[in-house]
């Protein structure tokens, strides 16, 4: 039973007009452009007749009803935001893809012994309040005062920008209560990496998602004339910045040598202030990103980051804080699940793989309190976060296949 | 013929105020807060029974008439605008210093054969723009055409900006036509460096200010997802540019060794985009102040830093380009002037000191078309260009005797 092409290329199209003019693609969470978006999946909710909900997370879900009024149900569906620069399919191939399931199921008239809930995963996204998964956390009970409070740059309180987008942060509730009657969750997203590619694989099928974790280092220098402070008179901030970042890098490509599981750290943020030609730094920030399936690697790793914070501390004689901002525990996907991932790409004659995940995703979350798990489809040359992304239509098809057979197999099942 | 120290302390009080309330003390030039500064050294200019005009480059200036209606003219002042989280003396000091002066004639009644003209140069400090020195780059006849249309990062066009603030742009004259009646130049400054501290020394004479340039590096990488991509998958751009910001420093500590004149290199402003966590960074941007008295030292300096340049880009495979973003050369002070501020610190009793200029100033353009010089007054700990600035007012008001002096010193001999 094919899913239509022709139908997932016009949402993509349709979807990356969608974006900041000024950086493509950019669809920011919470962002005019993001409204847009939510504005055009809603409409493809109607024109698919499914009922229309946002629950207290904020999350948007469009609803295909079961036949028989029953309680249970499938949740698939991904992300509409981006990150700045970010691509065209990250998140929204697996909404495209739920999409062009549903839409399959309405003209064939399938009928189904459970709903299936087709769900925009509210800001999965790294965002300005310093998390991500802001829709799967909230449904999963995992969005705390904490988080709900924060404000980012621009003073906006998360909570009220839940809000604002329809969710109602007073009443989420505690995990239990929505994930009793989930049958499973499926999300297709790309893999972000070159294995599927370089293997002519067709289809990952999820087997974990890494311990994913974000540090903070603030170093101190002392701001001064660049012109009149002589060179042995500075505390420059960039200085040990600098060996921080050449010393993260080198550390984890040891790491990732050794470990055979995945294992990768980046420097992507750093910020140096007041960051004017004519003024020493007085303050450097790095946030690293790192992203472990080895605990025991994790903590040999930060142990020795940590060692070399306090060397170039007392080296240069300046003050370096050292923060743990967050971390999402290593967690395998639902094995229930995969085996009807797995049998569903027999069926069709895909080529597949088992693989670790490099990147958090929401099903993490979803993971933690139903039987969920992803599929991957091939991009190219491994490109993601960045105006390059790309995926071919013909790949979104074969996953979209893939899940929807799962779903069917469900229903066969079942009856 | 004291200055009055309760006026400075005054002024320096007042202007503190008109500052960027939560970054002290800011003050950018054709802000919000420097036309309130303009404002207020406008209505000093009124109490002291001043002649006010705004030049056609747009510095703002008060003049005290000669008594026989001399086209000559001394010109004393500085600037009031500063950098980000910048300081209450630089500038500040020699435009207050120069209030002080003409308060001083003006209450004893003090005939002069020549004008005093007291500016407020425009726009002293390195600016959005690329530059410093607006008004006395407009006044010597240095704002050509590739100056004037520049935009800044808000789209503003320079030439714009010095029109709306009063002055015209369309009618910058050549250099010649406004400096053949200056007799003298001067300007008073804070040192910006621990000298005169060091050596209890309260007034240095300027000889000269350095070959003082900046450098712009860009590194390329390719953006992609810093979950996914592995480590030896990745082109990213904060590499190359950690090396170089370590590299700089280091080759810049050997050059100052071995010289015996001013040499300072630094990277003050490091610009990595996009700037996000999960993303590996494709841009990183160094900007390079540079600041050579020796011209053989610069060459040999600049030249190795290219050689790294290309080692790294050979050892990254990654595009860096090494671009000259502007140039001022070197540049002596009068020794007319010189000789007069010797003097006058001589016959008070000062003791004083020659020295070179770390920093560039606005006296370094007038230099080029007229007779100028400039003293320095000590700061606490040499620390300029952050909220920590200090002078004492003490100082301040011996540096104006100094000045103040030099100008009679010029009336006695013309009469």
């Amino acid at each position: 039973m094919n899913v239509s092409s022709s139908y997932i290329k016009k949402c993509i199209l349709e979807l990356e007009e969608l974006t900041e003019k000024d950086r493509p693609y950019t669809r920011l969470v919470f962002s005019k452009e993001f409204k847009e978006a939510r504005n055009w999946l809603a409409n493809q909710f109607k024109n698919l007749d499914l009922d229309i909900k946002i629950d207290n997370a904020g999350n948007l879900i469009g609803i295909y009803k079961s036949f028989n009024k029953s309680s249970k149900k499938v949740l698939i569906g991904s992300h509409l935001d981006t990150v700045p620069f970010g691509g065209r399919f990250d998140g929204i191939a697996g909404v495209v893809s739920s999409l062009a399931i549903v839409k399959n199921f309405r003209e064939k008239n399938i009928e189904l012994p459970f709903d299936i809930e087709l769900y925009d995963y509210l800001g999965e996204e790294l965002n300005d309040w310093g998390m991500s998964c802001i829709g799967t956390r909230g449904m999963a009970g995992f969005l705390d005062e904490e988080f709900l409070n924060r404000k980012d740059s621009l003073g906006r309180v998360l909570k009220d920008e839940i809000n604002k987008i329809g969710g109602k942060y007073q009443s989420l509730g505690k995990k239990f209560d929505l994930f009793e009657d989930v049958i499973a969750c499926f999300e297709l997203h790309i893999e972000q990496g070159i294995r599927l590619q370089n293997g002519k694989v067709e289809i990952g099928i999820v087997k974990s998602m890494p311990n994913i974790s974000r540090h903070k280092i603030s170093v101190f220098g002392q701001a001064s004339h660049s012109g009149t402070t002589l060179m042995h008179d500075r505390k420059d901030a960039s200085l040990p910045a600098a060996d921080l970042v050449i010393f993260i890098n080198k550390l984890a490509k040891e790491y990732s040598k050794k470990d055979n599981r995945h294992f990768v750290a980046t420097v992507g943020k750093l910020d140096i202030s007041p960051n004017s030609a004519t003024i020493i730094p007085s303050l450097a920030e790095l946030l690293i990103d790192l992203r472990v399936v080895n605990k025991g690697s994790r903590d040999d790793f930060l142990k020795n980051l940590k060692n070399e914070v306090k060397r170039l501390s007392n080296f240069y004689d300046q003050k370096i804080i050292f923060k743990d901002i967050v971390f999402s525990p290593y967690v395998e996907m639902s094995s229930y699940v995969n085996e009807l991932l797995e049998s569903s790409a027999k069926k069709q004659n895909f080529s597949f793989m088992f693989m670790d995940s490099g990147a958090g995703h929401d099903t993490a979350h979803l993971s933690k309190v139903s039987p969920a798990s992803m599929i991957f489809i091939p991009c190219k040359d491994g490109l993601s976060h960045c105006p390059e992304e790309h995926a071919e239509i013909q790949d979104i098809k074969k996953g979209s296949e893939v899940i929807q057979q799962s779903i069917l197999s469900i229903k066969s099942k079942m009856i």
